[in-house]
């Protein structure tokens, strides 16, 4: 099943997709192309990979990582289908990425690989945005690079798990101003989803309703305000949203953050 | 005025502490040894400051950052005073970190230094928790380090701005099983609270109640299971926690992350 929160007429419902109208409880159908998204779900926190996809990191020129990179996206930078992301005046390097974006659907510590499936909810599309003007560290992106408010569109539906038969053979496509930019497919991720689960909830809770965004194939690209970005997943549908200038009274960001020292002491 | 939540006699209170005891909302006085403190306040986000002081940066080898180093604690690091934090089994290096963790009073988003003390709701003390077995980058330190369960002790009194006359001039100490090991002042943090104000509320709105660890001086070394950390702000009273070791069905960890390659394209 798909599900969309949103608003029609004033009233915040919860709609499931069916033959591409949004019916509410009351049964009242509603047109997807006519309502005010809201996000899927309200995540408790949302944990985002570097790197996580072979071709990308050829991309940019750098060896896989051996493990899961982790890096957070604050909940300040979520934003629904439709909604405007902020291009930071003075940005030079402005790029979307296209991830499947998994939904936890209980409470998981110190789950195994093996048993992982059963703590997922469900499924999103993320636009995991970056600035990259700051990103001097790709296993580690800095928070100044991904954490801009509006940096972590999300949506349009959660679709449950069982509507996905296998999330490790979906087709990722981006494209801005209708143009394909980005295409890849997650059977090419390093680390899979049972994998990142365990790796996760080794060490920390990961809550119901936690979004893990899964990395990204090859083929990021600039944007630059005015684009409209569209971003499928296979069977997830899409998710839209265009970019905008920061406002005038905003000062021009600048400059890059420190070249950061690896520590080989203890 | 400084405030505690707690439990006493069954009952979720809130209180004042006057001459050492907690009042609460009906005049009745509640003994605070005696109480079962809870979180000071609920963050809708933690950030947190790598290497701000000179000291420290200097005790690990290295040169300052030239922009505040942000990274993440998880809402789910997040500890009362007295309560036991978890030693991950198989870690070897565990330490604590003594801050004064500055909580907003209101949203804050582009707001300049000249005025971002007004935004400050208030202070309480941090320990900001780390397995350094992890931390290969000491300017972004890896989730894996910093983000365990439990890792974010946080409180005992929510202590209003009003009453911390000068916040940049206060000074840490920290206390394992009654030894001073750590002792410095925030006169040495090499980013002050309105300038890290600025800094992060330029890309992200800073929440009510969002709390930023503002960084530990020199000190830093090893506890293990058994240990008592008392952790002291001038000021602020002091935010006590043992340390327990996990339980046995816990898969021991080892290992270390990469080593992070710096991009140097674009």
């Amino acid at each position: 099943m798909k599900f969309a929160r949103f608003i029609s007429g004033g009233r915040f419902l919860t709609g499931q997709l069916q033959r591409g109208m949004l019916i509410d409880h009351a049964g009242e159908a509603h047109d997807p192309s006519q309502v005010t998204f809201r996000l899927p779900v309200d995540p408790p926190k949302v944990i985002a990979l570097a790197l996580n996809f072979n071709d990308h990191a050829g991309e940019l020129g750098l060896t896989q990582p051996t493990e899961p990179a982790l890096f957070w996206k604050p909940n300040t930078t979520l934003l629904p289908h439709r909604g405007s992301v902020i291009y930071p005046r003075g940005a030079e390097f402005m790029h979307y990425e296209v991830e499947l974006a998994v939904i936890v659907g209980r409470d998981a510590r110190r789950v195994k690989a093996k048993d992982a499936m059963d703590y997922v909810g469900g499924y999103t599309i993320g636009n995991d945005l970056v600035v990259r003007d700051y990103v001097t560290n790709t296993f580690r992106p800095p928070l100044r690079g991904k954490g801009w408010d509006t940096f972590g569109p999300l949506g349009p539906y959660y679709v449950t798990a069982d509507e996905v038969s296998d999330p490790h053979d979906l087709t990722l496509r981006a494209f801005v101003n209708g143009e394909l930019r980005q295409e890849g497919s997650t059977r090419d991720m390093i680390f899979s989803i049972p994998e990142l689960i365990e790796h996760i909830s080794r060490f920390m809770t990961l809550q119901k309703d936690d979004v893990i965004l899964t990395g990204t194939p090859k083929g990021i690209s600039h944007v630059h305000p005015g684009d409209v970005m569209r971003l499928e997943v296979q069977g997830l549908e899409a998710l839209e949203n265009d970019v905008v200038m920061e406002t005038e009274d905003a000062e021009p960001i600048k400059g890059r953050e420190d070249k950061e020292p690896v520590w080989d002491g203890r």
